[in-house]
């Protein structure tokens, strides 16, 4: 009856830190995790097999896209999401609900759900917890997410208030109209802006529901990190210690440490692949923007630390003239790396869980990434 | 002293079609042979392992492009081409003489060369067969092409005959300029434009000088198809039995095919790539643009007779999606089936020639494509 579990297997004795496993129907993920995103149902550029390669456990795909495109109906019958896009590990949907604040056009909130124009073809178009559900049980997502309200940053305490209420009865919609409970985990989103009351509030209302896990929502939507951080800190100590806790649109290296520091156990975001389409790359030794001049006749690797197949098979020379000639290879190359980078960041930091020395990696990580304080961010 | 050697295997009982292989300084291409293009340095979207998982012996790179960009001085320095783009297979580079002709602005050619403008930035730039063998001596392909000029289709009797003495004359600067005979091979190129005298006299002018290789250029350039195979028909008996033969810039499935009836051994085109960026796909029964409203919820498979990477995993409603949504890896998917169609087609053509039915083959490939007539081609 439950369909995703979590794991428990130690705590960091340096931090707040878990290291544990999420069982799903479609395989284990070890946390804490980063999941690569797929918003049309692909991870733009990659193939399955490259995603497999770089030891991704599990992808993210957007709901509010597939529904506009192809549409839901159409992934329903070509046997769900997994066998439409050949991914047969987990995978994780949103909801719908950010991209319908930050996508669409001429939206309008009612306590039934959210209308809006596409952002495609300015369809009027209509979502609510029971849509969301619809369309999500069409998807076969392992993990499913409540349709919430975000709001945005900054906003006035009253309204985040009755928006995070609302977020809470959207929820009790959710799991009310929920039909794949046997092969589908339904996680609920803790919402509440940058206010401590409101996330402890949106918090209890939430674990009384009892879902299989929560997600953070709300944050990384332009507040300064420390406030990020602070929200963590304040929301984490009421969500359950046998639940799984993501922390929804983060992936920058320094948050993703910080935020499993603080007890998170599952990260996504666009980062990683948005940047690396305008040839900005990760390294051990920070940013690197392989577009620029100097690395014209710059034959060694990307990131001299990396053993990735781009590290491995090409130079910064070589990257850079793919970008510069338009080639998409050269995105191909360095979004592997990115989300190898990123990867690779997960599985050290969960080695440094086990050895019980996570803070040790922060300051180590920070410091050759350049990254002394929080504010720098990526 | 011989970089490349044609090893002769087998004439088909039903044509003159022969089987053979190419043995290069990288390795052994079995002929007839279909060549993909990575014009600068990389063919569009694939990796080179894809290349040969699809088995592709042997790729084009054009020296034009990476004269221009990144410029042949950064890919000798980086170790040569094969290293610059992690491909250890054979490479032939043509010379830039039809890119200077098709692509540049402001030409102006005279004895020495060619004075042109770059297509990319207007930068003056001067093309001639020392240039090109400089070039390409610094790529390091294992096959390189004469500098020759391509008249263009049509034109007067007398400027193709001046043209084409011209490039007889320039094949002796390439053979005097190339300074890697050891490990690089040049091939001379045959031109004489639609005119069955000019073209005996071209090919007898290039085999008295003796280059390991002989190309068939200046065809497939907006003549009927009847008129290239009369050239091809009047031109490959004065080339000798014991080098490789190159039909350049032919890629649709009845001219691969056509030509090795008439004694080709390589082959090259853009058109697979080309077309499959725009949806275009080869299937055993014909052309399918993959774009097509039919195709929403078709959940077969591109090409049922094929067993590609694309075709074993992918259908054809998903990959209209990633189309339709401006998704790369959907470019990916329809690259790779159609280079790995025509790689298939040149191994079914091989072993037609080993069988002694090539004939038979191709009426059978004809009427399932829809080619009853040669007019009617890709």
């Amino acid at each position: 009856m439950v369909a995703v579990k979590y794991e428990f297997i130690k705590q960091c004795k340096q931090t707040g830190a878990r290291l544990g496993r999420v069982h799903t129907p479609h395989g284990i993920i070890d946390t804490p995790t980063f999941m690569p995103v797929g918003t049309q149902a692909t991870v733009k550029t990659m193939s399955p097999e490259e995603l497999k390669a770089m030891d991704a456990h599990i992808i993210l795909s957007n709901t509010y896209h597939l529904f506009l495109r192809p549409g839901h109906d159409i992934v329903k019958r070509a046997g769900g999401l997994h066998k439409f896009m050949n991914w047969d590990r987990p995978i994780l949907t949103d909801s719908g609900g950010f991209q319908v604040f930050s996508l669409s056009e001429m939206r309008k909130i009612t306590e039934e759900g959210v209308h809006f124009r596409s952002h495609l073809n300015g369809d009027k178009l209509f979502l609510s917890p029971e849509v969301a559900m619809e369309i999500q049980n069409a998807l076969g997502s392992d993990i499913m997410m409540a349709f919430d309200e975000c709001p945005p940053y900054p906003a006035e305490y009253d309204y985040v208030k009755k928006s995070t209420e609302r977020t809470s009865r959207w929820a009790e919609r959710c799991l009310a109209a929920h039909a794949r409970t046997d092969d589908q985990a339904l996680f609920g989103i803790v919402q509440g802006g940058m206010f401590a009351d409101l996330r402890v509030q949106s918090a209890k209302d939430l674990t009384s529901m009892d879902f299989p896990g929560y997600a953070i929502g709300g944050l990384s939507v332009g507040e300064p990190k420390h406030l990020m951080y602070e929200m963590l800190e304040c929301t984490v100590p009421h969500l359950p210690a046998n639940k799984p806790r993501y922390l929804m649109g983060v992936g920058s290296p320094d948050a993703l440490i910080e935020g499993a520091i603080r007890g998170i156990d599952m990260f996504d975001c666009v980062l990683p692949t948005r940047i690396a389409r305008n040839g900005t790359t990760m390294t051990s030794n920070g940013r690197l923007v392989i577009r620029n001049a100097k690395y014209t006749d710059d034959f060694g690797p990307l990131d001299p630390n990396c053993n990735c197949y781009t590290c491995t098979n090409y130079s910064r020379a070589y990257i850079r003239h793919l970008l510069k000639a338009d080639e998409t290879f050269g995105i191909r190359l360095t979004t592997y790396h990115n989300l190898h980078f990123l990867l690779q960041l997960m599985k050290d930091v969960r080695q440094a869980i086990k050895d019980d020395c996570l803070l040790d990696f922060r300051n180590q990580f920070f410091a050759a990434y350049g990254l002394n304080d929080n504010e720098k961010g990526f």
